[in-house]
């Protein structure tokens, strides 16, 4: 069986009933399911204060599940940064164990790959929001599980004409815009050259986005990878002000900032669908026509 | 008479009229008043498009009016880091022009100071936000106007108990957190050693206000400063998931992150009240029980 824990880095479950629901789902699913005993803690806004959550990720990280899935993000992982025992984290992954989440957990896969680089963790689903509400999206699940069983080794997506043709292999990472840039000038953000990045966000308007993107571009970021996907861009409302500048005209100005191609349309973000991605991994990008092919398996590779 | 012109850099000016008013109340304070050709230029959110406002930023510096102010901040600097000619903005201040702004003008002043290091802008009020309004804050304009004729030379604010007897000289700079942070990583920030960093914000909530200057931390910028000085953070809404976070818990985290001292009080920001304040210039910080000088005259040199 696969041995799958529920930890909580970040923010504080403020309910239990949605996280007992998605232990109970995940182990009807066949996952041999631990919660980790501080998954429940509280402390302000926080999962417990920062000595329980670093605490809680050590530990995880020492006992080595086959799977270790974060309850769910909120803010908090930015404030343990400097304390992480990196090594002890990436011994875990070389041991087997896949750490899968996104939004706050951005922080965490990106600094696995500053401090260890090369060493693969999910994007992915986390427990509260994807298997504690009232309906588990068939595709999260479906691929969540075969991307954790190795029998997934490919997403695809439509994006925008115009790319056809279009080939890169690279490292892909990425995840949460806002946590990619909050990380930037620090020691904790990854030198990825010729990678594929992939960023999604929340609640940020389209003017914030560009704003992150221009900073990871005239950082040299972005010129530096073969390919930027963008996932889902949610919950961000419109300002009077816009007067017609909108996501579209802010891709479009990114477009003439850099050469690197940015290709929309990846099913991943803060909504009910998205798909389960390698990060850190080698991936091939395919791209035919409008539909595109994220690969890492071995029968992909060119 | 001291020549003023006002220009917009950055997001859009909606409505003439306040910026009309603005102009008028400046006049009868006795500045000899031009407004840019391109100060209600319209391209989506922005002042005109990016061409136009690197264009009117250009044209304003090489004009050397003795003050450019802006007309408001909003977003669009950032767009035209790389395209700005630092040295065109540095030799207008050479020759004696004042550049006044803040919120997005953070972004002009701390470029400044990474291409132009010691030339000094000015933190303070904007046309239509603080001259353009129903009223003008008494504080704000004679702070504003003593500070462009030379005779005021300290500012003073209270802050709370535990600091009497600091004493630091170091370079001001700093202004709205969101675009200092929004620089690092990049060519456009400064490297400050010894300094006296302000920040200020609006919209957003303490765990960002944190996050952001947990990454001024990581990046190793508040441990090289001798103090961090906190304006006004405006606007945010609280979170029933605080539970107890508050503004204040997030600066007791960060005093325990850096040695540097935090001190609360600072009048600017996005609030009616706001010093002018001498970004790049060298200051003397003093404190005396709970009476914080931030002074840049001569006579307060040690």
């Amino acid at each position: 069986m696969t041995s799958l824990t529920l930890y909580s880095p970040a923010g504080v479950v403020a309910r239990a009933a949605p996280l007992r629901l998605a232990a109970r789902r995940l182990t009807q699913l066949g996952f041999e399911v631990a919660v980790d005993e501080a998954a429940l803690a509280r402390h302000q806004r926080f999962a417990g204060d920062d000595a329980a959550r670093l605490a809680a990720l050590h530990r995880v990280a020492a006992q080595r599940p086959d799977i270790a899935m974060a309850t769910r993000g909120g803010y908090g992982l930015t404030r343990l940064l400097d304390a992480i025992d990196w090594p002890l984290v990436a011994r875990s992954v070389e041991h087997g164990t896949r750490w899968v989440g996104h939004s706050d957990l951005t922080t965490l896969q990106t600094g696995l790959l500053a401090h260890a680089p090369g060493t693969v963790s999910w994007a992915g689903p986390m427990a509260c929001g994807d298997y504690g509400g009232t309906e588990v999206d068939d595709i999260t699940d479906a691929c969540f599980r075969e991307a954790m069983d190795g029998s997934l080794e490919a997403v695809g997506f439509r994006t925008e004409a115009g790319f056809d043709g279009l080939e890169a292999r690279g490292t892909l990472w990425g995840g949460n815009l806002c946590m990619l840039a909050s990380l930037l000038g620090t020691r904790h953000f990854p030198r990825i050259n010729g990678g594929i990045l992939f960023v999604e966000d929340v609640n940020e308007h389209p003017y914030r986005v560009e704003r992150s993107l221009l900073q990871l571009q005239q950082a040299g970021v972005l010129d530096r990878q073969r390919a930027l996907l963008l996932g889902a861009f949610t919950e961000w409302r419109k300002s009077p002000l816009d007067r017609g500048y909108t996501l579209k005209t802010a891709i479009a100005r990114l477009r003439a900032a850099t050469k690197t191609p940015i290709l929309t349309g990846l099913p991943f973000g803060h909504m009910p669908t998205k798909v389960t991605l390698p990060v850190g991994a080698r991936v091939d990008l395919v791209v035919q026509g409008r539909d595109v092919l994220v690969a890492w398996g071995r029968q992909h590779t060119h």
